[in-house]
C-alpha cells in the first residue's frame, strides 16, 4: 500500500498526458480533472463518485478495416469449419470459407450475429476465455502486422493512469463482447474484468462430469450500444458517470446520460482523421460511424479530440 | 492513502471477528483468509481475485417474517393505492388493501411479483432509489421496532471488514431488486453499489423534458437467484469468486460454482437456529429454506454457522 502511495505520488507530480500535444483537449481534460478533486471546490466529487467510463472499439483500440472481435469470429469459421461440414453450403458461413470479404458485406448486421452466435456457443465461458487468450497472443492486423493487444492508444492508456491516479474508477462500456474483452483488459488498460460492461449472450448453469459450467449459447443477451449504454452502466455502476469518452454514434446516449446529471461532468469524443498514423473515418464510415454524436458535440461543446492534431504518438511504441 | 494504509494495519493487528465466539467457523475463516494471503503459501491468491460474494437476505440481514423489499412493496401499495381505483376491486391488490396477509399468501410467488412489477414500475431509477431511501430512513420492522438497516448481522459486518482489509473485494449475490439496495449498502455495508448484483426490472431510455431518463418498466429482467446467481456473477465480475457466503437453498450454486474452481476456496452457510435473538428455520421455511444446500454442506464440508452457538452478538448495538 505505501509503495502504492508513493508511485501515485510520482505520477501526479510528473506532468500528464506526455503523448498529448498542449491543446484544447489535453487542457480541457486537466480542467476537468482539478476542479472535480479539489476539496472545497464547488465542483469538487468524493472519489466513489468519480466514475469514467469508456468505449472500447475506436476509443481505447483501432477498429478498422473492421472491429476485431469480428476479424476473430472470421478466424473462427475457419478453424472449426471441419466440425460443420454443412458451412461448405450454407450462408453466410460457405461465403466466409470463400474468403469472399466483399461478398459477406451483403449479409448485413444479420449475418455478422449469426456468425458470432456460432462461433461464441457451445462452449463453456472458460474454454472461450482461453480461445480469446490464445488468439490475441498471436493474430495480427493485416495491415499494421501489430498484435491487436498493441494497437491500442497510448494517449488513452496515459489518460486512464491519469484518472485512476485522480481517485477515478474506470470502467469500459462497449458494444463488444464483454466475455472477448475481460481476458486481456487487465493487463493491457488496467481495468479488471468486473469493470467492463459490454454486449452478451445467453448462458445455462449446468453440470459437467459432477462439476458445475456455464455454456454459452447461441442467443444474444444484451446489446451494449447506443441507448444500450446507459441502460448497461445503470445495471452494472448503478450510479452516474461524471466523464464518458466515445468515438461514435454508438456512444451518443452514454454521453448524453453521463453529461445530464448534476454538478461538473466531461465527455469527449476521439475524432478519427489521421489517415497517416491511423485511419480517416466520420459520417460516411460504416465501422464507428461519427455524425449525430458529433453534431451534439458541437452544439454542447463536448470535447472532440482530432487524432492527427492532438495526439503526439498514436500507438504505443 | 497513508492513513488508509495506517488504518488498515490497525485493523489487522487487532483481533479479528470480535463477535465470534472461537468455534469452528471463526477459525476456518481466518485459516482461509490467512492461506490465501500469505506470499510464497502454496495457496496464495493475488489480491484482484480475492473476490467474496455475499448473499444479502438472511445472510447479511434478517428476511423474516418476510423479505424486506415486500413489506417496501405493501407499503407502496397502500401509499400509491389513491392513484389506483381499479385496485379496491383488482387482486391481489385488493386483497392488500384489506390488510389481509393470510389471504394474500394464496397468491403465491406470482401474486409477489405482480405486486412488485406494479410498485417498481413508472417511475425513473432516480425517483425510485428516492422511494427506497425515504422509506428505510423511517420503516421499522414489526417484531423488532427497529430500522431495518438496524437489523444487519454485527459479525458479517465485521467478516465484511476482515476480508477487505486483508485485500478482498467484497461483492453482494441477492436475489432481491439490485435498485432496492444500492442506495444504502455502500453505507451500511461498504459495499459500493457497483459491487451489488441483484434481479432486476426492465428499462427504458427515454427523454423527458429534454433530459435523458431511465424508466423502469413492469416488466422482469432477470432473477439473480439459484442457478441465476452463478450466471448474474459472470456477468458483472466475470471471474470466478473464491469465497461465498449465503443461508439458504438459494444459494446453492452460488457455493458450487464458488468451490469448484481451482486452489483454496471458502463456502459458508448462516444457519436460523436462534428463536431467542432472532428466528429459527430451515428446513420447512417458505422465505429462506434451508434444505438441500445443507445437506450439500454436510457432504462436502462446507462451514455451517449457527447463529446461537457461534455468534455473540446478532445485531449492531
Amino acid at each position: 500500500m505505501l509503495v502504492l502511495f508513493l508511485w501515485a505520488t510520482a505520477i501526479r507530480a510528473a506532468e500528464p498526458l506526455p503523448s498529448w500535444n498542449d491543446t484544447a483537449p489535453k487542457k480541457a481534460i486537466i480542467t476537468f480533472v482539478e476542479k472535480v478533486t479539489r476539496e472545497g471546490s464547488p465542483d469538487f466529487v468524493p472519489a466513489p463518485e468519480r466514475v469514467a467510463v469508456f468505449d472500447n472499439d475506436g476509443t481505447l483500440w483501432s477498429e478498422q478495416p473492421i472491429y476485431t472481435q469480428f476479424l476473430f469470429v472470421l478466424d473462427r469459421v475457419k478453424t472449426t469449419a471441419p466440425q460443420h461440414p454443412e458451412w461448405k453450403t450454407n450462408e453466410p458461413f460457405a461465403t466466409v470459407l470463400r474468403g469472399d470479404l466483399k461478398g459477406l458485406a451483403a449479409f448485413g448486421v444479420k449475418g455478422m450475429l449469426e456468425l458470432t452466435e456460432a462461433t461464441h456457443s457451445g462452449m463453456s465461458t472458460e474454454e472461450f476465455k482461453k480461445l480469446v487468450k490464445d488468439w490475441l497472443a498471436t493474430a495480427r492486423h493485416p495491415k499494421t502486422g501489430r498484435l491487436y493487444t498493441e494497437m491500442v492508444y497510448q494517449p488513452m492508456l496515459e489518460l486512464l493512469v491519469y484518472l485512476r491516479a485522480n481517485g477515478f474508477k474506470t470502467f469500459i462500456v462497449s458494444g463488444g463482447g464483454v466475455e472477448f474483452m475481460r481476458p486481456w483488459t487487465e493487463k493491457v488498460y488496467g481495468i479488471p474484468p468486473e469493470q467492463v460492461i459490454g454486449s452478451s449472450g445467453k448462458l445455462k448453469f449446468e453440470f459437467q462430469d459432477g462439476k458445475p459450467a456455464l455454456m454459452k449459447l447461441p442467443e444474444v443477451d444484451f446489446i451494449d450500444d447506443k441507448e444500450g449504454k446507459a441502460l448497461g452502466i445503470e445495471n452494472h455502476i448503478g450510479r452516474r458517470p461524471i466523464a464518458a469518452f466515445g468515438n461514435s454514434d454508438g456512444d451518443q446516449q452514454m454521453l448524453e446520460w453521463t453529461t445530464a446529471g448534476g454538478g461538473a461532468r466531461f465527455a469527449l469524443l476521439v475524432h478519427h482523421d489521421d489517415a497517416e498514423r491511423e485511419w480517416a473515418y466520420d459520417r460516411e464510415s460504416k465501422v464507428g460511424r461519427l455524425d449525430k454524436a458529433w453534431d451534439e458535440a458541437k452544439e454542447k461543446g463536448w470535447t472532440v479530440v482530432s487524432m492527427k492534431g492532438d495526439w503526439k504518438t498514436i500507438f504505443p511504441k
